[in-house]
């Protein structure tokens, strides 16, 4: 019976670390979407979260099997509660990506932003895509040193999020009503994105090394 | 152990309901925070926050050593894990609130938005909070109408989110850019809210009935 726990506790995570790699290739493909109104890339991103939104329907139903047929306790079942709020976790992230790819698909020909936000909204993709592959590494190896450096990334988009407003609320900033709106929505999707990256991150850490707390709501 | 059983299960209801409470008061603090510029009132939004924050943990605890203990199996299953599910969605509504209550807090002593979106932001508000209540009731009662009416105030809260939209971006609009962040911000915190209370309304309509898809990802 151990065997086959320790069997499927490696199937689930398999399929956390699959979801995960779905998740960095969406938001790269969301970010180069954007910052090139790449329609067709945007398209893409959109359809593929049905992939990533079905993995997580099959990831949870195959959790609960695990919990009813091993009735594992104490830390095998906070293993497995853990994956089901990651999976969770991993679906939002698609869902920003799909947001921001949408946000590229709506202006299209024209671009999202305007220029003078280009380069910080650039700087968001590439860091939640660092994110995105730390993040699957992470689910990969359970190296903790990762979950580190997805938190500083993490304090580095929160402080973009912050000029993002500075720029807008900025009295050099000439954007329309449109612009506004979109850089609000695209960098509060990109905040978000990098949120429940740090959230599951706590977690692998604190199954590994009961550090942190994981049931802390992530804000 | 079948007796004990639902004893701790009805226990779980009942914080369920009374977190679902705290959330109906949170959003209508913060509705009216926001709609009087009451500083006071956003104050006590964003202070309560703790308060949801530590009963989710609280509750999360409960769920996980009612698994532990109980190794339930089939629904009673289902009903545990959703209990974590729905607890995570009430933790994000009250976030929701927070965030509202932060934007009137943030514009103080001015208002939050202009003069011409104020009924709109009402009406979000006053929906959102409706929404809360019949959700604390639907938890407390199992009344599976109360799902579908739910799912009625959401589909308004999304008319009026595309409205707020329609306003920014039309021809009328006077407001500064730090109006459209505003609105852009509290128009997506109020419709996050009902999703979330949608996503909650379909899994105790899956509990009680069988019907809809309760995994399904809550877009």
């Amino acid at each position: 019976m151990r065997e086959v726990f320790q069997q499927e506790l490696r199937e689930v995570q398999d399929r956390l670390v699959e979801l995960s790699g779905l998740v960095a290739v969406s938001i790269d493909k969301a970010t180069r979407a954007f910052n090139e109104s790449d329609v067709t890339l945007a398209e893409e991103v959109i359809a593929d979260d049905d992939k990533i939104d079905g993995l997580t329907v099959a990831l949870d139903e195959l959790a609960i099997m695990i919990l009813a047929r091993q009735q594992p306790v104490a830390r095998d079942l906070r293993i497995v509660v853990s994956a089901l709020r990651i999976s969770a976790s991993l679906e939002r992230m698609g869902d920003m990506s799909t947001h921001i790819a949408q946000l590229a698909r709506y202006r299209f020909p024209d671009k999202v932003v305007p220029k003078s936000l280009r380069g910080t909204f650039a700087e968001m993709g590439r860091l939640d895509v660092e994110i995105a592959q730390k993040l699957t590494e992470l689910l990969r190896s359970q190296d903790v040193q990762l979950a580190e450096t997805i938190r500083n990334d993490d304090d580095e988009i929160d402080a973009l999020h912050l000029k993002v407003f500075d720029k807008v609320l900025g009295e050099t900033w000439k954007g329309q009503a449109a612009d506004t709106v979109d850089a609000t929505l695209a960098s509060r999707y990109h905040e978000r994105f990098a949120d429940h990256a740090v959230s599951i991150a706590k977690k692998v850490l604190y199954l590994a090394t009961g550090d942190w707390d994981p049931d802390a709501p992530s804000a």
